[in-house]
């Protein structure tokens, strides 16, 4: 071997210690947020431990009382990191030491740091996705109650952002509580990938020590275990499944807010947005911003940025464990707050949101019926294709004349097609128009209390 | 209205006509891949227009027979596009129209393009889950194949690419089968919300004819229908979920590459892949480089690229449908394509890899068995962490002293602990070694064979 | 070694050869987009052979004619792929052999397959970059053009989509060209990165033959030369800037286009798209959607996800060529596309709208003047502060009053501050209000001149 | 309008603040870090109003004097916060008036809270670049240096990672270095674009006071003005420019910590890193593992992730501000801080690896000469293509009878091609094969000696 002899290449100098790889290296900063699972896990462990006969059970109960009283230090914010302490887990086991003596050095038996990280990360998110689960059950609950005390206010549907058909405005809010019911879904489904126990697994090769592992299952209550020691390790699956479900839904929510940051405009004004939820401008007295709205729709970015962040980081990765995936925790906490920031203020905002009943109404015109009147001809025997191209003629000719779609005369219509009849007039009604949408999913009043219960019926069966 | 008259502003000439805002616009490029689903969800709408009264008997089969005929002439490769077909759906209605005539026009009632657009799209990707999950199948089912033959060769097992302890070679492989078992496990449930019907929602009202959606369902067989006829149109849950999936299961691929390219290497020279999966130089005569392995590795990011893409043009959109949402079938085709090449050639790889057996056990050194010493010590009643200490003292004094760990005698161990005795020699077998691992999800054979049982269940499973 | 003498693990059959593999690893399918350059860096490299003394001037003469027929070819269509042409390398140097014979086998001497990909995607992108260069040019141009003739045209300028003050329609409309100006500075930037030549480097290790690379350099009229062998063949860097270029550049593009979306709404109705840039719907007669616009946004999505996939697949590779580069080319040939298509759809937009001068007009009201009532009261003394204060306390006043706020009579504004007096008036005229704004980049007409100069300044300096 | 009344749908309660809102409006967490530039910005800013008049000359010596208060405890951390102070402008200046009294509320005459935040974040950007290129440059440094000291060492270059030429060591380095020095001149040239004053837009129309931007650029030491004040204060071109030289800078960290690891491995063996830079394993007591290098690569994803989520937040946009750029900071903080961090380290890898000579020379082998072999018959006039295969006869030769391809005897070669000769010997001797790649960029000593030349003029030029 070449020895260098301590020369240096011009870099910064380097003694046995470099204090930025230290820090570099630490994931205390972050990790803390694991201090109550880090313990919960070692009492699963230590219990585990006791049954396979490597500590008594003397040992057993003078290690689980020195984890309830780290645990107590924890809670009342008067446990002390030291200098070394360059991890939760390391913290918690010195400590441990400190208070019980050698006997803590019994614990870490046939656990590897990897296995140990892991299991702790796999206790926290599954915690995390129930709490998310309640905070995303709530607002879509809101905005189903909402849809239902609101369901008789019309507005104009768009697309293309451009005026469509009359619809309900119940069904624009159920239009949004529907995709947010499938992000309820999915999480429920990271959830039980995230319950999977990897304790027992050592470093790679397994445990060797006659640890029952579903016994570890039962005292930490997982609903499955791993099934190879390597992958139970080093796979990040189930946090990669959680920074997609969390950008997805967060997608879902970007897209209302972008709707109601439009609905909130002078121009659209159908909506108005609660003071809590806008602030005023620093230069612009009469301004009234929807900082909320505007702020959910950006979060959308960050939080996906962290979903490829870490698929970029496992990319091409070695199979088992390596230090790169360290970067898991921190995505995960970021993340996991975002998400439940946003689901509350989204909540929040919903709850108190006021509508312009008469704006909603105004907003609505005759050349919004134009379907409506091909569907008229569709019922008069007219082939759609045709019919659809009459009522461009209609449209056109009102145009040309300068008047509303509905102020063709039906002399003016028949030149058309001598279909028309008295009876269209029936079609100028916008309540008469969505009440045609009777198929299920569509924007009839019944149809709207369909979606109503269905959205209902999903919530509680997600909550058995 | 200001009127511009026709004035540019110093632009290239525009008509009534831009061939290049046509070609952007068109997508029959690429659509064409759905003609024979469009043809089937036009069938079974056909059905639903006349079960609601809006097509006759007659109707209904005489477009049933030309929609035969369309899918044949599509099936012979004797389908004419015509300059004016700018998707799929266009050509085959104009093509309808030129066989039966005006009834061709009755077809597209009630019915919008989105709504066309998306049923399509959705039983697409139905037929390319079920065809994508065989080819996971067949590569898990190779894989545990593989496993089992080969459960009593040895080589080290890695972490942070250091030798960390003997392992079985099936263990390494069943590692990777294990992840590709969730990514087989998840696209049967992104298969699942592909497979939920959006026809019969018009472009965002509804339908208002009276069309069952739950006999169209039936028709189209379907798991269930959409909930909300807005979200239905435009939302792209399935397509985002379908390419994360391909994404994280790339992922995986790009891992097990990632490891078998470096055991290839002249370094590690454990495994050498077929010659049908390699490729020579141009240059230097004497290589043979990993190509297959190498591309595998690198779709990862392809794959991921268009997942990242379709999530920002999702971000912040307008509810219902917007054209930006066109975007999505390029990207469903490609990782389509892409996800069966990289799964055959996986398939492929693995069935035909050779093992270096002697070098693989070569590998094999004394060191690695260093955990192995801590938990013999740790068996004698040593508490672990002083354990593992006392064997990084052996580790130390045989590097001190030029020797191999197992070639310390009895007598210098035991300067390091009294704990040692002549039974220490056991620890020096590498078969001993493993089949110490007998918790489930470790290295013993037992345990193994446990692996590639549940694997196999879990196929049998998923393909009932 | 352990030979499965053909024993094949339960996977599909393989052969000496795999059909599926031999597609993986092709790259014919669109790698032929270089054929033309790739004729001339072979042009070049086989004068450099000369200058060397490897090639005779017969030899060399017989090469470059042998290579213009090939180019010849290529050029009328009559070029026939052969089976085993797996790229347009291999096709091109197999066709010259064809054509004249061993001597062919000359032109690669020295010359690696990796280095002369890496030279002809060189080649190629920076044809590329000086054809978008030119488009991006005419649209920033047309953009200023038409600034300049709408110069007074005054509209509502928006923060956070609120109405905020009165600003002239060119500001607008210049705030989206200074933006495209800086991508031209970046694509100029991009373009002198990948006009670097690196040819000569051989697989790995240099040209041990004597060719001038500095030659080479003149031959292909390159900027400079790489400095290192390695680096050369498989950095990637001037792929990843491309697409990067790209992704920002649609950025700005896909906020333009939300704007004009915006604008186009029947809410907004402040400028109407050309027909050749709309299109209408399949069900609703009315309808007149900005397909371009939207196919503007969305391809924000598509460009990033290319940029997006080519890093991580960059991300941990061991350095020099892998084959994993090859992912480099389908990338950039669909950007490139993308941005042809995209800018000069945009200049076509952008040529062709109509504003509605009366709208804009009318969407002005007199509270987008409370920070100008504000600025007045700075103007007499007051600190702004307690000036953006009383400001606020006049609009509160008009609303609770329900007027407009230029309708508080004098005494009412005095009741707030005594600095209000009768010039007060002259702080409803719009004209006026943006007047104000003359600090370079400001609204004023002097100002926006000043825009229209100095980015037509820098469009001059950019083309020189 | 439509008045709730308070009525809640069925959410959280929300009364006339929701403090998660505020907590997630409230930017102060972070945003403390611009403190100092904060100021900066404030001082110039009221020289620039004092310049036009707005400020006496007495009042601006009392906001200065303020100022530099404000300043001194940060400086000393006895600035209290106050529970309304969110974010670090609105504490300033709140502070600012309680040292100072009303006349604080002139400082922000004419300037807008967005202006003031993006010219803060402008000027801490600038400092960031400075130091990031002065680490940059370090690390540079760093490895010419070492690159010049060992230039005679010799060691396999790899392609495909399967052994492929012998190359220098230094050579290797170098690879790294040049990519690094891309890298450099790319930071130049966003710092030249994060160098220009947006101060002076106002919120959107501009500043209508007869302020001076181009003496408060003068004042703060900007290289020049923005031209548009609706994209001055929205547009976060180079903040994504910052994000994505990161990104591309930490793609080549991350190649070349992937080299290193697996130079460290065991199989490999080739250098060996310092017990600075590397941890042990809590389970197993043999192990070193390379953290500092696998945490280098993993920070490749983190920085992207910010990179993607910026451009994903930025996408489709509406033009001037949205509460979405508030996005901007925490990415910019948290790269600037991984890149400091990565950059140290690295150097301290680089500055205390051992290399392992004996092991590099003897990990070259004479089928890496093949090459070589070629070129001795392209020399004696064969077409290369003939003597590639020539020499693939020749290693084939070699592999059958079982020896190395230099102990192959002339006749044997001669069996081969008669152009073989007693000279042949030649080839045998690394020393030789590097010292013939002489072009430049090659691995021959003379250009090793170009490219450190050729890096170290590079620096200069970019320090000047």
């Amino acid at each position: 071997m070449s020895s260098l002899s301590g020369k240096l290449w011009g870099g910064r100098f380097v003694g046995t210690v470099d204090p930025i790889m230290e820090k570099f290296n630490a994931s205390i900063a972050y990790d803390r947020h694991l201090w109550e699972v880090d313990v919960q896990g070692s009492r699963g462990y230590s219990r585990g431990l006791e049954k396979a006969g490597l500590l008594t059970k003397a040992e057993m109960d003078q290690i689980l009382h020195g984890l309830d009283k780290v645990a107590e230090e924890w809670a009342q914010v008067t446990f002390k990191l030291s200098p070394n302490d360059e991890d939760i887990h390391t913290a918690n086991e010195r400590r441990l030491k400190e208070l019980i003596g050698e006997t803590a050095g019994k614990l870490h038996t046939g656990r590897s740091w990897n296995n140990q990280v892991v299991t702790d990360l796999r206790l926290w998110m599954r915690q995390t996705c129930s709490t998310l689960s309640g905070l995303l059950w709530e607002l879509i609950r809101t905005m189903v109650d909402r849809a239902e005390a609101e369901r008789d206010v019309l507005f104009p549907g768009y697309t293309h952002l451009q005026r469509a058909q009359p619809i309900r405005w119940s069904h624009w809010i159920l239009s949004h509580a529907v995709a947010l019911t499938r992000d309820s879904e999915r999480l429920l489904e990271v959830r039980k990938r995230i319950n999977v126990l990897p304790l027992g697994s050592g470093a790679i090769a397994g445990n060797p020590l006659g640890v029952d592992r579903e016994l570890l299952r039962a005292e930490l209550n997982f609903g499955a275990i791993t099934l190879n020691s390597m992958d139970a390790t080093s796979e990040r699956d189930f946090v990669a499944e959680f920074l997609f479900w969390a950008s997805l839904c967060m997608t879902h929510l970007s897209r209302m807010a972008e709707d109601l940051i439009l609905y909130c405009t002078k121009e659209f004004s159908l909506v108005q947005l609660s003071d809590a939820y806008s602030t005023g401008s620093s230069l612009m007295p009469q301004k009234k911003n929807p900082d909320s709205l505007e702020l959910i729709r950006s979060k959308a970015g960050r939080v996906f940025g962290r979903c490829a962040g870490l698929l970029m980081t496992l990319k091409g990765l070695p199979s088992t464990y390596n230090k790169d995936l360290q970067e898991d925790k921190e995505a995960v906490f970021e993340v996991s707050d975002t998400m439940s920031a946003v689901l509350q203020v989204a909540t929040g905002v919903i709850s108190t949101l006021q509508i312009h009943r008469e704006n909603m109404g105004q907003a609505l015109s005759p050349d919004m019926l134009a379907t409506d009147l091909a569907y008229y001809l569709v019922r008069k025997g007219m082939p759609f294709r045709q019919a659809h191209e009459a009522s461009g003629k209609a449209v056109f000719m009102a145009e040309t004349k300068g008047v509303a779609l509905n102020q063709l005369s039906l002399q003016e219509l028949q030149t058309i097609s001598p279909l028309f009849s008295g009876d269209v007039s029936c079609v100028w009604d916008y309540g008469h128009s969505v009440e045609q949408y009777g198929a299920l999913g569509g924007t009839a009043r019944s149809s709207v209390d369909w979606q109503i219960r269905q959205v209902r019926a999903l919530l509680q069966a997600q909550q058995a």
